[in-house]
């Protein structure tokens, strides 16, 4: 199988720290031919550093010089759409950072797209490549968990509003701690179920700790200028009487800085997913079920090889085109029912 | 004041264990002068036990041999409505047990006739009483906690269906874990909100696990006469944006089997109710503040002893008629909701 | 079926406190018809304390003026073999304490009898009734712990010699910790292997502590009078390679002053008794298993209950008269091991 | 003193990070003049690596062209016995991995020559060098054991098959977990005791979990050339009464994967050696004793100096060819045990 | 030797169930054949509930009346000195509660008339009894301390000032935590070092809780008639340099409620009381010994039985007349300085 | 605001690795331009290694070749005196190491040449810039803690007498673990309180470990040469009743090797240092305030800044030299007391 010629699109700690690092070490499948960021000077310091040959500040003259396969995109939000029907229109695959886009029709748009060119669009939901979501996944496929009926799944940080980048400008991220966080335990509810579409959405959103300003965990924000949500709730239903119970917070006051977790309910038994812990029953008596030997593992490395193996064809767990617009239109639900 | 003449109408050990032991020690405020029963057995030796002048197994003999000024209703939930209504219509207050009523339409009945009357109907929602909620609410009342705008209320048993009783018969008990737990901590929960209405409500109710059967907490149930849900999952959305999640469990594969808890979430504090921790800031750092001098209350006699205030004129903090009124109507939607 | 009549004979603690109880429990079963001690004003104290119409300080005149079918021996242990004889050959089923006898020859012989007779002779093994044990058999017969090869099996006490009774006594006790204590994990042992009889037995005592003397935690005992061992380790092999390590004491310079556990060792599963835990692997990962709701049983009751249905020709768990005969068999070994 | 001249034999790991290492910082005593390994491309790797100025792929070479004092074997188990020969032979000190050899028959040999030619020949018993192991013998000196007379001696891996070199090879390693990991605690066991020589020794070893194979924690292994032993167990009985109970394991359904320790059962006191504690009495009363500024020390270092300091004629505490002839002749009669 | 006969004075919690009980065990030691209370009907409840054969309100008429050997008195602070004066006076031996008396003056004139007519006169300082004391004092005895050069006792309540009795009444109490709780410490610290005298005293006394109020764990007090102090800190320096650091408290913005402990430095070893842990070296490396085993004791029996056992001339280690004296001129002493 | 010219005077670890670091960190504010020691080949290696452009063996020849605004000393105690002054009049600010001087005299005249020539002279105390002290502070001015009357501070080693440096030499420390740790909590104790003088002090000293010797846990010392105090106790009184219990120790016979913190006790709340916890009482309860979040700082980095702060005429918390003058008097007064 020959190797894919990949580009960076975007100049950010992502990149740098996240995707050429997986993808230098997947040498086998892939090599980084070019980086492109608006500010030149960035997209060269990044090809200068890992011995990338291109440097480009226009995505334009990069499909131009460059023969690609695929792109990584690691720009903010509201770039992710027109950047990703670009690389689609010069028939590169596509991993783009998450969330998929700003809106469902946007994300709905570039899954038709890819389709149609019959090209790969994937997001890059890492935790799909936990050890913990994994085991889940096998555990569910072995009929342990029985049929699966609710989900709380909640993403919570207590004074964790990012003081760097544009997490609070609205115009650019699209939204806040839903956007940014709460997608990513979403992704894995939704990979419980099947991936389905609820009936029905109701949710709110809040800035009260945004707008008025604190001590802050991850740097200093500042609260005049905080547009987006500091916490959303929402409530699923879908068919077959199947629910979610979601939380996502930039700010609460609630008791640890970072709370991340999905707790899944089945009929045969549930599953508290950090650390992951079962709760059955096993010989006609309750039993509770630990695995001390879950490997840490590296998820960005296994959710790059697995968008990887989806361009050449492979089986793949990465979030499909279809799975991000699905997810988009939720985002989009809930907000809309928060506003209502 | 002159002492007050009650009678105990049910015979079960709620009566035995909580109500009369409650009233007898309140001896400087009531006393018990009958006990009424359909089994009159039943009746005769509770009185005989607690020394109570007069049984009976007919209300309206009773009445009629009595001069009463309250009864206490610890029937199953189907009586509650009549015979709420018929210690009304013989000037009585009424002190019931939870849930107010099977229906909305019957507890509004219940609270208008009362309110018509000019008598005192409560209902005996104990935890409002314990050391953890008054501080709630004193802290509430200093402005510890800002705006309060979302609260997580959940009551979960793993494998506690109540293996006596009529807990798992739905035309006596009118549901099961949102009916017989739910209710406590959804009364809690809307207490610390002032006792609004939803705007919309949207829930699931289950019964994977009652339907199925297993090893059993509270004795052991039999699934096939299982007919009311093991689970009940909700979302409360009111005015101005705040919100509540709301869980409740007889059977649910989770990891402890008496989890009960509150997360009230305000602007300046956040509190998680059981122990008491607030979440907050304090002298512009990140605090948390523990109360580990909190006394263990007798939740029942207190209670019972704000009932008698509020019969007396005093100021009480029982659980009103109205707000037992809201509750059930939110109890329905709840429902409603989850067969839609 | 119709009440078992029952004689108790031995006027200690065990019949006080263990025996006599369980059985006035199992009144549908069995009735307590009389009591028999040396002692004729120990009998009488005890028959008058729980109600049992007849005392005697024979055993002949027992069986002369009450009919019985059964008899409970709780007399030291080298009583058992002339008492259990005595009560076959009038006909009587036997629940004897522990250990059988003071001799494998001894324990065969009454085991031959009984057999021969028709009649029930089983030994009081109480362990065999805790929900760990019955959950260990249930695992087993699951196939979840495949084949069982290897059992570590202890029970030691730090300074456990006991300074009442005769337990130092060799004469009438036969041993010391393996005849009082290790007897016991034996017998849990060799059930999980099916009472198979070892090809090779290796093992060594110890009475350093006991003859030397020290600080007793359960009263002073005195060491000029210690004539049995305070410790015990053996080494059995079984056909098929299977094997039990053996450890137990009345005094050893170890951690806790009771340690009591086994550790059972299968191809497929592994499991530590005392917290119940398995060891094991599920969906392809290491797992522990643990089973927070096992129930405290009255094991004694449970026991006493095994024996009877075992009179009634119902199934029953109690240790036989033929195991028990095996487990002497052994212990015989280990000393005769020791001294070599 | 004149510094000895040292070469090294094997060129794996062991030789890598543990002896040379070790070597390299006992400058002032010895220095490392060859390196020598099958594989010449890896000894000289080796050699470039740490300044080491000759590299062999024959050690016949090596002996003729170096002046060597001492040589340091690093090489698989079936080639102790024949390097240590040769370099005997060669007048050179050897300190030796362990276990000392295949057989007892080679390690009486090996110890023979070696005393014969006046030389040293030691074994790489590191655990000796802990600063818990020379705390006990500190405590066994000063007498605050009294008499010891039982150890248990573990090293039990739950699933630590290695997944690389030879181990699981029986002709090249002549055994499994007992040979490579039994060896260590049983040499701790010994010195305990005087390295006396057993009367009786029983024991079994198993395969099962070796031979179906599971999930790997260090590497995964394959259970089709699965050759060894993944567990044994053996009870050892000396002179004087005295007993070891000695269980090893690659692979077990125990709670640990690393579970290494001895308990040594002394008239006066009694230790568990990791974390370092004794259990024994004082003023009148039981006691238990912590230490906790133990340091943690580089135990190769200590254990390369031991045997530089034998070589040069000083009082050392490594093993020596007798102790090793005896330990091995041990593990003969174990496996001889195991196969009856 | 013949049964003591004694007299309790006083009529409150301290005599009902405290001495009494104690008194009653050690019937073959002592009769007890009077009780006198100011109010005569306490006493004849008391000697009704007891079986005390007298009931008095006068001590003179108790002394006319009874011939007594002894005398118990358990009245409020400030009638220590004027009762024990006029029991000794009546020839009988006192038993005296804690502290000794309102000054040194009058403590000393009670030891010296105790003295002079040859009887005991006792201060029931419990805590010498505890097993944790009694090692502490057979420690010492084996020398495993060395020099004892200084001490750290302290007995701190966070919000203890009771809100029963006359504990905040200083004429009656003649003081407050220090009189009432320090001065139990301060008795085991002055044992430590053979009970000697301060060269210097310097201290502090305060009451800014106590006089302000706030929450009470002890019931509730009244801060408007709050004499006494709610803390008090002292320094006490001995010949040879010996020191005590002393704090006692009622009310403290501390940690725990209840914090009641005494650390003893020597030059072998030091001691922290509770629970009893010794720093020392064993074996040249640096020990921390726990005696898990030590009971808890009925120290009032035990400390009755001491009195007794003094009264009969026997070996006690009940706190001497001479003791209470030099304890109470240091209790005098830190008042001065704090006042100073 | 121009760049201060710093020299250092003295060149051991504490030079090295603290001071040396925190000014090259802080190059907007300063320049190093010259290290002096004794040693030269010490002073000309600092300043390789740190790119310091002047190294010197004389102070003298350092002042008349560069240009100095501050000097940074960190040298032995008994140096500490002239360098000072020396610097004062060459007009440079000084930050000296702790503690001030060896006599309350020097000290004093340190401070007043400083006011003279209007220079900064502040010491090292790095403990003031701790988030601990600062949270400290901020609840202090925030009212928090109401009236402050009690400080315990302490700092204990179990073994920490250093075995490197002049540590135990008194001529060139003037005394031990008073000088050397306590003066750290002593100084924050003053801090708190505003920096009072005391109207008495009752002290001692010991060196009953050091002169023995022991294990070592901070290198092994010679008792031989062992001169200076291993514990100081002192209690400290001063106007308005305020007191402060003091204690350190290089070696003393207690539970943890490194035990420094403070206790300080006030009329609305009271604080624990480390970890910060606050007992207050909140909406009528009390309360245990926790701050999870407290950031580590870099103390010396922050104390650096500090001075240069002040050196700058900003606003600043470094210790200053009056207050340094108290704290030394208040030293020398309990050695003083403890000599008496």
């Amino acid at each position: 199988m020959s190797i894919l010629k990949a580009a960076i699109i975007g100049g950010g700690n992502i990149a740098d720290n996240n995707h050429i690092p997986a993808l230098k070490e997947l040498g086998d499948q892939v090599e980084v031919v070019a980086v492109c960021s608006r500010d030149l000077t960035k997209a060269q310091a990044l090809a200068d550093k890992h011995g990338i040959p291109n440097a480009f500040s226009y995505t334009g003259e990069m499909y131009q010089q460059c023969a690609l396969d695929l792109v990584v995109i690691c720009t903010p939000n509201h770039l992710h759409y027109p950047q990703t029907i670009e690389a689609l229109e010069h028939n590169c695959h596509v991993f783009c950072e998450k969330p998929p886009a700003l809106t469902a029709q946007d994300a709905h748009e570039m899954a038709d797209l890819a389709a149609q060119k019959g090209l790969i669009l994937a997001y890059n939901f890492q935790l799909r490549q936990s050890a913990e979501w994994e085991l889940l996944m096998r555990c569910k496929a072995d009929g342990l968990l029985g049929n699966i009926y609710h989900i709380k799944a909640h993403f919570l940080r207590r004074r964790g509003i990012p003081g760097w980048g544009n997490f609070t400008n609205k115009d650019m991220q699209g939204g806040g701690a839903l956007m940014d966080l709460g997608v990513h335990v979403l992704d894995l509810a939704l990979c419980a179920l099947g991936y389905p579409t609820p009936d029905q959405v109701l949710g709110n959103t809040y800035d009260f700790i945004g707008k008025t300003g604190g001590k802050g965990l991850m740097g200093n924000w500042n609260p005049k200028t905080f547009e987006v949500e500091d916490a959303a709730m929402a409530y699923l239903s879908f068919p077959s009487k199947v629910s979610i119970m979601l939380s996502a917070s930039f700010a609460l006051n609630t008791q640890t800085d970072k709370d991340r977790n999905l707790e899944i309910f089945g009929s045969k038994g549930g599953v508290k997913l950090f650390p992951f812990t079962m709760y059955t029953e096993i010989a006609g008596e309750l039993a509770d079920i630990q695995f001390p030997y879950l490997e840490e593992v590296d998820m960005q490395l296994k959710n790059t090889k697995a968008f990887l193996d989806a361009c050449q064809g492979k089986p793949s767990t990465v979030c499909t085109a279809k799975q991000g617009a699905t997810l988009q239109a939720i985002v989009e639900r809930i907000y809309a029912s928060a506003e209502s």
